[in-house]
């Protein structure tokens, strides 16, 4: 019989407090599958006095989580502490230096720190594991990283943030406002009292820096991801989005191009037959275009504290089973160096929404500038609200109507330079909307 | 450095030339992710003149799979004969026997001999893995396995054939029959010229099979799978399907009951917004309800040389690093007996078309014939084709005409009792049609 694997929590949250009682509930099968007996043997939080619905007697409590880290109690170091630096940091510093393995779902932490604390996990030959740092309970970094190894991919892109695909979900079904969508997250618990690192895509850039290190061979590169939120989406967008044949979600995508790896975070147009599309409320959704697979979708809950704790125990069951496979899937010293692609490089279709003056002669106007930046036009949609037809029937008044146009593969550069000159034109009574979109 | 791991390929058709062209495009990159250099060093096919497209000068040719597999020029047999006996199954016996690692395909192998398989390769203290004999690509023994290992599964249920799944997409799409749809599918190479096996739902049972053991850790039980196919299926039972707001797909689902484990292969009704509604053409997908995640669900290719080599690959990828995980998540002498559910016990929501004579009383007839086996009806729709409507406008030519009926959950039991006593009413003009719904 060999020993007993010794777990030390850090953080005793939904998910730590879940963790605990699925390593108790699932006892017996964890050890049927492992060949070793999984327990918990002390833990870590700010406040020992408050109830989490979980039993600690029995358990050694630790004041400060880097001393939990180093304690010769532990096997496993799993850190629920979050935040990319300060206390998570220094703890799981501590542990690999130690010769501890850490399963964490810390993706601040991964995304500033990756590839440093990969190098110390495996020059201290333990395991660091973070299947719960993206997309939850869905098992993406082991299918990424295990499963498709046969594979060379070319690009990955998902729903990676259940706020903003809630919001999303809920101004398109009932025609809200981002706003008022919004406080009902926050209501509901799905959002932070302060959400703009939710919904201006600041989270989804972590778990896709993440994905994208795995996916490609290449270090960690969080700085490199443009990002953009969902914060100026309005329901008029959703509208013209259902009209076109299209939905709009938060996708962070990776691809790779001649030009190097494109890191993006931004509100997309797909497709509303593809299966991404399908993907409503809370939940999170993958998909990986590999070469010999083609293309691979995995859909499930992207958070919560059960789905969190169901990585964060797999990942521990894996540790058990006394695997160390390197942490991005290859050693760092063999990891490259990304290069780099500035989104004024990027390539692809545009939708883009022009609120102009309601004046003869406007949409020849756009329709020439964007020829003169060499965009071609699959769509143009112009249309006067029925009040505006009726109170103005010859439209003289000039007031501010929609113009919606659809392009071809257009490279961002282009089209940026397209809506200067509109708007140096005059033409443009607001700022343009601008929505990328991305075919399956 | 540590040694080459050297692989011995059985069987050269699509699937085995593209693992050789695969593991020799993917060396380095195997190399990185394992720690060891992986190589093909023998094969065994057998025709040793035709052109398979790919390069076998400087490796040992066997006439025979089963020297190959005790060859001690190998340290991995991957089996991809196929056939649940014969050569196939003499071959893995020997391999295993002689302390190799197995990595197979075939799923008619592993759902009528896995549980003994599993015992050897334990004994051994050797893997068999099988992770293309399910869903081609997909990996989802790897995510069942491993990456719900914190989580009691309830029901796991897919699309399992990429065949039946074509021919569904396109009576759907086209209006078109069984029959036409089944001849294009032989055309275009996704259907054989014997297609009992795919169409009939036998395929799809294998695969059930060997997920019910991983799901619900039981021994492989591919006799207590209950099994019906997609060739009764009529264009009107696909247009009745999309106006009730479903769409129908050959299932394979395995599910925990109070009565044990319910495992069938049939037609089924899914609500059109689920995520495996939108899987259309040869593509797989596979749900799993787990307590932690909830719903989980991957979708791929589910066939296809590239995408089965994939997993193949992927197999062969964690034998490298040296894991011998229990072949069906825990020990075979852990594995519970499954406690079969008969068919007649299952419960849940019933698509019924009668072919009724349009007679007064026939519809209230039915419905009390219903109502006496305890049913409840959620809806009902009866109609005649324009053309019966105006060439006897009151109903008196007693022709036939369809009557759908949707009802509440009910028992296979009490639905069957119900059609035998509407058959001995003499109502029916042909056998009716039942499909099973299924709710996410």
């Amino acid at each position: 019989m060999t020993q007993t694997l010794r777990l030390g929590i850090a953080g005793l949250g939904t998910v730590g407090a879940s963790v605990l009682r699925m390593v108790a509930r699932r006892a017996e099968a964890l050890e049927a599958a492992t060949g070793r007996t999984i327990a918990v043997t002390a833990v870590s939080a700010r406040d020992r006095s408050r109830d989490r619905g979980v039993d600690l007697s029995g358990l050694h409590w630790f004041d400060d989580p880097v001393e939990l880290a180093r304690s010769s109690e532990i096997d496993v170091f799993v850190e629920l502490v979050g935040g990319s630096d300060g206390a998570a940091k220094q703890a799981v510093e501590a542990a690999l230096g130690a010769g501890k393995h850490v399963v964490t779902a810390n993706k601040a932490l991964l995304a500033h720190h990756g590839a440093a604390l990969a190098r110390t996990a495996e020059e201290h030959g333990v395991a660091l594991a973070y299947e719960a740092s993206v997309a939850g309970g869905i098992p993406v970094i082991k299918a990424i990283r295990e499963g498709l190894s046969g594979n060379a991919i070319s690009r990955v892109y998902g729903i990676l943030n259940g706020t903003c695909n809630y919001i999303l979900s809920r101004m398109e079904a009932e025609g809200l406002t981002f706003e008022a969508c919004l406080k009902d997250a926050q209501a509901l618990g799905y959002a932070e009292a302060d959400p703009t690192f939710d919904v201006e895509g600041f989270d989804t850039a972590h778990k896709l820096a993440i994905l994208t290190s795995l996916a490609f061979g290449v270090e960690i590169d969080a700085e490199g991801v443009s990002v953009e939120g969902i914060s100026a989406i309005q329901p008029l967008d959703l509208t013209m989005a259902d009209e076109l044949g299209y939905r709009i979600k938060l996708l962070g995508v990776a691809q790779q191009t001649a030009a190097g790896i494109e890191q993006r975070v931004h509100p997309t147009m797909v497709p509303k037959a593809s299966a991404i599309a399908q993907v409503m409320g809370v939940t999170n959704a993958v998909t990986v275009d590999a070469d010999a697979v083609g293309e691979l979708t995995l859909i499930g809950p992207g958070a919560g504290g059960a789905a969190t704790a169901s990585a964060v125990v797999a990942d521990i069951a894996d540790v058990a089973l006394g695997l160390a496979r390197p942490t991005f899937g290859q050693p760092v010293p063999r990891l490259a160096s990304p290069r780099r692609v500035e989104m004024q490089r990027h390539e692809g279709g545009y939708y883009i929404r022009l609120t102009v003056h309601d004046r003869t002669g406007v949409a020849a106007g756009v329709a020439t500038r964007m020829a003169e930046a060499n965009i071609s036009i699959e769509s143009i949609v112009q249309r006067r609200s029925a009040k505006a037809a009726s109170s103005d029937p010859q439209g003289l008044s000039g007031q501010p109507v929609p113009l919606v146009l659809i392009t071809y593969a257009a490279t961002e550069g282009n089209v940026r330079e397209a809506l200067a000159a509109i708007d140096r034109d005059g033409l443009l009574a607001e700022a343009p909307q601008l929505i990328r979109i991305e075919r399956e």
